[in-house]
């Protein structure tokens, strides 16, 4: 299937009032994407209420499955299920789906992009393109450009990640819970499944009763795989919510075919898109959530040797980034802008 | 060097005013540790205050060179300068001290003591015992019992520490630039080198400039070997400090000369002193700091295989415990209780 995305697009946004529609938004504005119209879509239960977007008063439309007619490119981040209906529709009508949901991510069919990456990918589309999860997306930037010089066999990552993965109904309860237990109020958790003010908690996504992995952390074994396009790559991870709002941070350890000093890691990832090297160790100054917040680069640092692997083979490393933005809107409008360029050529 | 410690033994603790200090008053108390005397010692600041124990209120006393006449146990908490200087004039008047400073933890007339692993090491004592390294007890706890049914020989683990292992100054801090955080209000850190509100950093001890590892993991290295009496194994370590009150958690993954199955790990932690598992895949309950805290047992959950070894020798798991208990004050009690039974024997 070929699909033609005009030069100024008309782009929909599926899911425009949840935490990531907000972002499309934003980073398209920051970004001067070419935009012919907007349409705004969302739930009933937003329809008649306005988003700003350059300057203009935007009506935000419920969505059906007519509000595809006449759209170029459609940014969905409005949950699984709502992709699994409408993406199709949306194809169907002539858009390109840049999707934010895990739906096709796995699909053999649809192209899982992550543009420092595999922009390549972008051409074997049939009309969806799938946005990887935020945990993978963080990890994956700096990695990867590691993985082309001295393949990465082995991974073992812990996450440190915030509550906008959950939503911005889960932002708002970590504050309101945090409010509550600085007064000294009982709180009744409503989203999250635990406590959340000071407290750090397993993912929420379902474990797997078998093996004991929740889907946060399946995803990020698979997903790297397909973006890597190498299945052997071996991973272990551990996904972890803490009381942060909006970047995540991971603890990765990986180990190279060949050995590799932390001094060739600084190197290569100083010359890596997408990548800011936050690495002072007299200032004690390393990646965190308030610099990495509002930011487009995935921050890294605490780039050192793994002292448990004497081979020389293994580094570590601390790197943050935004959630919302590189793991969620930034990518999928990296993508979207990769679409005219490949028609207009 | 003999020393005899009374079966109602005059105590003092060192920095009586710290987070620390607070939690020896109440884990004695609630363990119904023989006192026949309290000596509460701290800085000029805090002298002339009081301190409640057992329906009596204490005087605080300024620490001096003749605060230790007549002391048999004084616990230390009041940081490593103090117990440099202090520690050898109470062994000097026939005190054995347990300090939970850094101070004395690498000195090889030292013994370094986790009563569940090592308590048989207490006899070795010349006067100091060192309480370890809060998150050195927490991951050890656990894998003392497995690694003596399967050697470790290796270690990947990444903290997410508590605000109270940078003392009472630093849980204040979390909270009061929480509140300002909520509130819309500049704040400017005292104690912590970072903003903490809603934020996670790297551990705000010192970094070592050629190495790139800090303090607390070095500590947490060193110990390890020491306390396990096993300098061949390998520890690959991240330290970070996570906007909670008190207790830590920690991610750990770790390699056994044999293979190794969860069931296997599951049995042995199932039976293993200061355990307690916590590892519901179905509820998603897995251990959390708001259960840790207040609480003597380390909270084992998400045991798995670790995915990125496919040989089968390593496992997954996460871990919580309350930093003051046994990351500190109880750790330090338990040491106390056991020195009149040897002297009794």
């Amino acid at each position: 299937m070929e699909i033609h995305v005009k030069n100024d697009p008309v782009v929909a946004i599926v899911g425009v009032t949840g935490a990531v529609g907000a972002e499309f938004i934003a980073t398209m504005d920051k970004r001067a994407f070419p935009v012919r119209r907007l349409k705004a879509l969302a739930s009933a239960r937003s329809a008649g209420k306005t988003v700003d977007f350059r300057g203009q008063k935007i009506l935000i439309e419920e969505l059906n499955e007519r509000s595809f007619d006449g759209v170029d490119i459609a940014l969905f981040s409005a949950g699984g299920g709502i992709s699994r209906k409408f993406a199709p529709i949306a194809v169907k009508a002539g858009a390109v789906v840049v999707d934010n949901s895990s739906a096709f991510r796995m699909d053999p069919d649809v192209p899982l992009v992550i543009p420092e990456i595999n922009a390549i990918r972008i051409r074997d589309h049939k009309g969806i393109i799938a946005n990887p999860n935020c945990s993978a997306i963080t990890a994956l930037v700096p990695l990867w450009p590691i993985h082309k010089a001295n393949r990465i066999r082995r991974v073992i990552l812990s996450t440190y990640q915030a509550a906008s993965g959950a939503g911005a109904a889960a932002m708002e309860e970590l504050l309101e819970s945090t409010r509550a237990s600085l007064d000294g109020r009982p709180f009744t958790p409503k989203v999250i499944p635990h406590p959340y003010a000071f407290n750090v908690f397993s993912h929420n996504t379902a474990v797997d009763p078998e093996t004991g992995y929740n889907d946060e952390e399946t995803k990020v074994i698979k997903e790297t795989r397909k973006i890597f396009e190498d299945d052997r790559i071996a991973i272990g991870v551990t996904c972890v919510r803490v009381p942060v709002l909006r970047a995540h941070c991971e603890a990765i350890t990986f180990e190279c075919e060949r050995p590799i000093s932390e001094d060739e890691v600084r190197a290569i990832l100083a010359k890596a898109p997408g990548v800011r090297i936050v690495d002072d160790r007299q200032k004690n100054y390393f990646p965190m959530p308030i610099d990495a917040s509002g930011q487009d680069d995935v921050l890294v640092g605490r780039i050192r040797k793994d002292l448990s692997d004497p081979s020389g083979h293994s580094i570590s490393m601390f790197v943050s980034a935004d959630q919302l933005l590189k793991g969620a809107a930034l990518n999928a409008v990296q993508i979207a802008e990769l679409l005219p360029q490949r028609v207009m050529a």
